[in-house]
């Protein structure tokens, strides 16, 4: 088979062979190319100039004559015959620069914490009995008996790789060792260990000992560096799951798990993720002039990707499955089950993180399909699983999932409320990105938008946020009636009719990055309120599934990278969060990393983190009449019993009252 | 750097390096070249004739102008610059094919083996409750309890690659699974196991379970297929250790493991024949008119590598350690200790054999640096752990490994009896292979020999067998005294001086298959007595040790593949063996593997093997003015003290008498 050169913008080509898919080329060349629908040509996001070379298009859809004229192709709908060059749309190269420079969080070392007592690794320093002719016992029964006798374990297990090396490192120092153990956790007493590994000599009590904790998104990849001995967070970084190149949605990644070889590319994508912000986080710690806290430069740290011995690993079940490769299917498929909730201790090789091969790595329990670790993670960094006042845990993306409760009890359920408020779904969403609108105010009389852009510059589509202000403002403008109808009798050329869809124009082409009117279209409206009514009616069966209703809710906690940009005021307004006093609301952002950040430092709240697992009642939705009965009644903004939503009941009484007044 | 096309043998040409050393060349082509010295270029054993090519030779030690004018070159010292053809002497690829066809062994299965008590397989037909929306657990707890629930066991494991594929097998036949376990060993109840594989289906009861044990020889490695079920050896395989070209004994190699990467080579030189011999019992099982025994035509037996699901492997300490690239470095240095006697259970994945990658391999249990499992799986299936009449057990190669004991007790040590019973360090030595001298006969007036030559040809030198007869046929015919020298006033032209050496010719030129003259010197029967010398001086020190002497022993089991070739009666002339009735003498062929398969069959083999080599006292000579002494003693034929000999003693009277009579 012949072999073409293909150059991404312009970098050195790499060859493929000719029938390649583009978009699969793009994978060989490490180019990011979005495919939210998983590379079935449907959504168009896939697009791609190509400025030179032969290509065959197998379909066009959703590109106009225009497009294909200047070149564009969609990439997973077009194969290379000949060499080629590719132009990759700034969009995506723009998000995927962005976005670990908007996750930096700053994070407190809990209180009181003491890695000799809260750590499940244990640095020991050993002095050993050196062989001789009269005790000719072998390394590892020296060795081990050295360890027993300093930490009162029962025994002592290790691995092959550091049996390989034992021999050189205890002689090196003359049987002076350093050992770093991890204490297994299934006994409350430790009595089992495993040496993870083994150094010459003495290692100084004040010298880091690294761990990393990960949080794995649908959309987004985040990791800690921890120096374990303090606790501190000492660099952090995130980027997109490359995954996304794959499907955008955790259901298009399944789909994409079972084509030939499709589990393995997942696999590989994700660790390719990790693995790059795991030396971006060890680079970012060892350039003390690149840090971005006073945390690194009271010392002149250096950490490479193999000083790394302990991960933890948050991440929805489906995340958790690809990532250890695991088959997925089911989770798809009535009845919803995963392969596993709880995967095992795993070592850093066998997951295929380039840190210490024996290093532990922790993937933390989850407790269903749509229920996983980072939901368990973020119920314990929450705080809602000691919490004395009833309290709503939130964790909106793509699905959301909630968790009602307090210490006593915990009741879970995930509601797929769809992509619409991370702008999937809706014909102008983007991402949370330079040029997305993310705030809308409508003037109630000339019924003009005032918009507030990310990056202060042209905009380029309507985020999440954006969408929700957008919803709301044209709601309480009345633009929009509560069924999410356009009123079309109002005195502006912003709503108005195209392709048979009745829109309201956000921004007129001469205002926009791309020269195209940007809008809301009575389709992105329906699937906005589905979203939310998703959402809300999740909310409701959660607490009736307990017998209480929203009224008895006393706090809600918001996670996930979402949580940190909504507003309130206006998700209240439109129906996706119950009316109460703001004060009550507390947005926490990424509340999973932050349970993995805990349970890497401390074994008690590993522990927690599995009783919480264990103790959460999940409550299947799909199969739920009542579900279905109050998705129904939420379909109209901000419900149809306005007597729940008291606030904006008023707000809308004022408002409609204010043109005549 | 240029490439060189390098052509052994007129095989296909590869490709290295210019600069590349030619062993290194011929291990990349997969041909084996013999370096006994460890490629110091010392031996000479590694010479080639390059026969067209650009090659640099650094050195030309141990061979001639004429050689050097005909092409040869000494592997180990001459880089290859160009395109060369090579090609090795026939004595090297004849031998190699030899050994696989000498080695095949009769197995009995052990009396009453039922694989449903005796293995720790063991496989599990179940029936599992299939998921619904009222039960929504996931996969593995399913089928953990499935499992527990038949099997009444306390905590089953498992790995990712069986995690991996449990979804699609357990919907495979609808939730009706067939799962293979492994139990752990360390509790007397069976309370733990690992899930090794999980099947579709219910696998039928009569379906063969593969396993092989394996011998790791320094000289030679031997596998057998054996199917589980019905406890049968199925096929068998061997082939020289291809480490041999790396060094010929275990110390050369140990020396060559410090090279930088020899540790990696060496491991994957015996995985490449292990794995190789793998193969080739699959092949041999699965070819019914291939087979040598009933074994397989009763049933039309399929088995492939990956089918195989589990390994006991016995072999010395230093092979052991190489096999699992652990460093051997302290086992040749005073206090001579191994990094460890007792590996863990490791997995196919972990050693690198292609097997089932989450097959249980047991690398069985050693004692010391020079007492490996071997000789405890040895001492197994000799049944000397158990015997009621005092017995010792001789495992003699490059190294004798000696037990002394029974039932109540055992005492081991090893002495190193250097090459010379194997033809190393004998100037007209070699293997046993075809063209060697296997047995003489010297005619007592006369002095003239008569020889049997392995493969009936003309011969090519002495194998350990010949030596000790010529030895032994030397010293009763008075052509040598007791302490070695030679009466040189015999009329015989067969005793010359020749390079300052005196020697007996055993072959003229004319009849021998080089043209050149094959002969022993008085280096060589130096080097023989001192090999035999080491011997029974470990055998006077090993029973002093417990207070006993020689005469106390009733039985002598002769384990290697040596043993079956002695000849009992020349071994206790030249005073190798203790002088006693031949019917206490008993020759078990490769007692290591047979250990090996009773460790592959049967717990509670495993387990005696396990208790053979905790309750195994160690003797070390190397530290013991005892041995010096004996050893000094015993530098004599047969010995100092002919008191010791009797039947020998009796046979040199009547012999001398002979010719006068």
């Amino acid at each position: 088979m012949s072999q073409c050169a293909v150059s991404f913008d312009g970098s050195e080509p790499i060859n493929v062979a000719a029938g390649t898919l583009l978009t699969d080329a793009a994978v060989e060349a490490g180019v990011f190319i979005a495919q939210p629908c998983g590379g079935q040509g449907r959504c168009g996001r896939c697009a791609v100039q190509v400025i030179d070379g032969a290509v065959r298009r197998r379909s066009t859809m959703r590109l106009s004559a225009e497009d294909v004229d200047a070149g564009y192709a969609l990439g997973c709908q077009t194969v290379i015959e000949g060499d080629t060059r590719v132009v990759v749309p700034e969009q995506e190269t723009l998000e995927r620069r962005l976005t670990s420079d908007r996750l930096v969080a700053e994070v407190k070392v809990p209180d009181g914490y003491d890695w000799r007592k809260d750590q499940s690794l244990q640095r020991v320093l050993l002095v050993i009995e050196p062989p001789t002719m009269d005790d000719q016992r072998d390394d590892w029964s020296r060795l081990e008996g050295a360890i027993i006798k300093a930490t009162n374990l029962e025994r002592v297990t290790t691995t092959l790789p550091v049996l390989r090396e034992m021999g050189a490192v205890l002689r090196d120092d003359q049987w002076r060792a350093t050992a770093l153990l991890n204490i297994d956790l299934s006994d409350s007493t430790p009595r089992n260990a495993v040496l993870v590994s083994l150094m010459p000599g003495h290692v100084p009590e004040s010298d880091p000992l690294w761990g990393i904790c990960v949080d794995i998104g649908t959309t987004t990849v985040s990791v800690w560096l921890v120096n374990l001995i303090t606790g501190q967070v000492v660099s952090q970084s995130a980027e997109y799951n490359r995954q996304a190149s794959r499907g955008e949605d955790v259901i298009s990644r399944v789909i994409y798990s079972n084509k030939p070889s499709g589990r393995a590319e997942l696999r590989e994508l994700v660790l390719t993720s990790i693995n790059t912000l795991i030396q971006r986080v060890c680079d970012k710690a060892s350039r003390p002039q690149d840090n971005n806290g006073q945390a690194n430069q009271r010392h002149n740290v250096h950490c490479s990707p193999r000083d790394i011995v302990k991960a933890t690993i948050a991440g929805n079940s489906i995340m958790t499955h690809l990532l250890l490769g695991i088959g997925a299917e089911s989770i798809r498929q009535s009845p919803f089950v995963t392969a596993l909730n709880q995967p095992p201790m795993l070592s850093g090789s066998e997951v295929g993180l380039d840190i210490c091969p024996q290093a532990p790595v922790d993937c933390l329990p989850g407790v269903a399909s749509y229920v996983g670790s980072d939901i368990t993670a973020g119920v314990r960094s929450s705080g809602l699983g000691e919490a004395e006042p009833l309290s709503l845990f939130l964790d909106i993306g793509t699905n959301g999932e909630l968790v009602l409760g307090g210490k006593e009890w915990l009741v879970t359920c995930a509601c797929s409320a769809g992509p619409a408020f991370e702008g999937g779904g809706v014909r102008d969403g983007m991402r949370a990105t330079q040029g997305a609108v993310e705030e809308v105010w409508i003037d109630g009389r000339t019924f003009e938008p005032t918009l507030r852009v990310i990056g202060n510059r042209k905009p380029r589509g309507l985020c999440g946020s954006g969408l929700i202000t957008l919803l709301a403002e044209l709601f309480l403008t009345g633009i929009i009636d509560k069924g999410g109808h356009f009123n079309r009798n109002l005195k502006t050329d912003r709503v108005r009719q195209r392709n048979n869809n009745w829109e309201y124009v956000v921004a007129w082409g001469n205002e926009s990055w791309h020269g195209e009117d940007i809008a809301i279209t009575r389709v992105d409206i329906d699937n906005l309120i589905r979203a939310k009514a998703a959402l809300y009616a999740g909310i409701t069966v959660l607490a009736e599934s307990v017998g209480l209703a929203l009224p008895d809710i006393e706090q809600v906690l918001i996670g996930g990278a979402f949580g940190k940009y909504i507003n309130v005021e206006k998700a209240v307004q439109i129906g996706l969060l119950p009316d109460m006093p703001w004060e009550e609301f507390q947005f926490l952002g990424n509340t999973a990393i932050l349970g993995a950040y805990y349970a890497l430092l401390r074994r008690s709240d590993r522990q927690r983190i599995a009783e919480i697992a264990s103790r959460m009642t999940y409550i299947e939705l799909s199969a739920d009449n009542a579900f279905y009965e109050a998705f129904t009644s939420a379909l109209f903004l901000p419900h149809t019993d306005i007597a729940l939503f008291p606030s904006v009941a008023g707000q809308m009484e004022t408002l409609f009252k204010q043109p005549n007044s």
